[in-house]
């Protein structure tokens, strides 16, 4: 059984500074900046390609494709498609991110019809979309959970049994599910849900920490720690959520092995 | 006649946090997500999306609807018209930016169709945009406005007779119109118009106000009372331009009652 | 021969700054706030349109008309080809961003079939997509170059000669390309590429200085100065990418005679 800790995840993170993986990212017009951004601050290479001319030719040379759902229209449901299979052809991995899941029919549809057309390395959202995705009658408030993470892991649990893959449920707690295994991830601040979109950067470094680690759970886990440690050493120097988006992206470019020693609340 | 004061606008705020109203957003790429977190800052929760196939159930969600034609294609526009035709249909306030319209015909017409497709309860313009609904042969400088605010008053009381709406036009000093009734607010700082989207703000902050106040009148000034004074809190921190928005994200997040109270500069 | 040095640098961002030009920008979507907040901070007057039903009017009143296809659809590449060749047409300035060029083939294509339509005024790129717009065989990671800015002076001055135009090549060295004429920026900071969109942030700049400066080399060399000296003064001030990119604006707006006397580093 893979080893997480703090030692292992640091490892990930040395590994994305030195290769700067390439992570080929459909997502959300709102946070395609922020996420960039966050890619780049924790040392990876973020590319942004939706067209259907182009996305199987970047997953190609890719080493992890992101996929979020949090805008969509009908042409890029299509590219998004297109790109998931192909990184399945290839064995690039794929972090889906059922952003509104739960909101909307269009949304929870396009959620589970990528997942069915190729399972996901690992999905990552909050609690209500992941029981959107087990159970079709939950309801979303927009793009903000209206539940507990705990009251998720069931479903985080069937959605990862059904399809092999490893989910992980972000909120006060992050819980990060690979079958009846449960890692929960203690890090993180109450302010940072007052950025938008970093969950959607949660779901970014996911992609990064995939791309340079084979076991899902040790990816997904190690991107829930760093997001939460990054988040909880740019809340002590900020006076609100604009100062918070601009040290955390600091935070990510110079967290040290001592940040995730010192700070990492892990239960494996 | 409702009251508009310092203490009723601390009351919108305090409603806004405490109910967190969902805010729909139909808006331009260059604004998600400096407008999402604006929302956010403020205590609201944003959904931004534009698909067909998802707008009038996201609509029926949310307790406001803001429609802005910052960025527009033909897809858009179509979303645009079913999102409005849905709020007014539930009651659901909405808020119309008609960002450029006078620089070209495209955004004219648009917003005058959207206009004449539902009433919206509120439009935030400059003073160029809100001239050019009025007078077809306004012209508009890109998305900034060419004249003063006091210029477009008259153009703002015709708009607001004619369609029943309030009519918010934004610069130096804001007018905040109602028929024959004008709001004057003498907050904000000359340096707020270098931080891009500032005005689209404005207007995503009356859809949050809107939410909780069903006096348009009191929404839109509340709005720009709020912008005003977090942006002049903002500026007192600021060097320039970049640590203005930063600042004003922090603002809207920070402010109290008594910010309110000592800052506001309304005429009523 | 013109004349480029701190004098004539500082003369266009004081024209710049005087004229507040309209530069209309057809760009991707993950720059689109931070591209429109650089050029505010400049001085100059963004507008994002790329509907097909509106460019050209845009383009009409326009001084600069950027293009950069960064995120890339069939619509939009409609859209640019309508606007580039009403910018021909009219002696609008144009300024094109291949971003990339070499990472996939719709890319490569779009760039070249853009330069075959009508000349740009300026193509700025980083090596890579320089090179691949002359080599079609040259590979690109992304969007981020493999190669240094050295190795593609060769394919920027071949690029020049073939369409008479002034290429500008970003890296730790700038390369600024008119036929046989080459002018070396050496200003900036090796953190600047952890903040996205950078690059085409200088694209953009490039639009503001070919807005008031006739001389194409001048304009791209003025743009390239602008943003190594503003990103030299960022970085002082700055923890990493998150506070760089805040800083950055606010050295834009802050800019003086004495910095850019003091601190470029121009090879003419």
């Amino acid at each position: 059984m893979v080893t997480i800790d703090a030692q292992s995840i640091w490892g990930d993170v040395v590994r994305i500074r030195e290769e700067a993986p390439l992570v080929h990212n459909i997502t959300n017009y709102v946070v395609m900046n922020s996420t960039a951004n966050a890619l780049l601050s924790l040392g990876a290479s973020p590319v942004m390609a939706h067209a259907e001319e182009e996305v199987e030719e970047m997953v190609r040379i890719a080493r992890a494709l992101v996929i979020n759902i949090g805008t969509l229209s009908p042409a890029w449901v299509r590219a998004m498609h297109r790109a998931v299979r192909e990184a399945r052809r290839l064995g690039v991995p794929i972090v889906l991110d059922p952003v509104g899941a739960g909101a909307t029919k269009y949304r929870t549809d396009t959620a589970q019809a990528l997942i069915a057309a190729a399972t996901p390395t690992i999905i990552r959202g909050n609690a209500s979309e992941i029981n959107a995705l087990v159970a079709a009658e939950a309801r979303t408030k927009g793009v903000d959970s209206t539940t507990s993470s705990e009251a998720a892991v069931e479903a985080g649990m069937a959605l990862s049994r059904a399809h092999g893959c490893v989910v992980s449920i972000s909120g006060a707690t992050d819980y990060v599910v690979e079958g009846d295994r449960v890692v929960r991830v203690r890090n993180g601040h109450p302010m940072m849900p007052r950025v938008t979109g970093l969950g959607c950067t949660a779901t970014a470094l996911c992609g990064a920490f995939a791309a340079v680690n084979p076991s899902a759970l040790a990816a997904a886990t190690g991107a829930m720690a760093v997001m939460g440690i990054a988040g909880e050493l740019a809340v002590e120097r900020s006076a609100g959520p604009g100062s918070l988006q601009m040290h955390f992206l600091d935070a990510l470019y110079n967290l040290t092995r001592d940040d995730i020693a010192r700070r990492l609340r892990l239960e494996v």
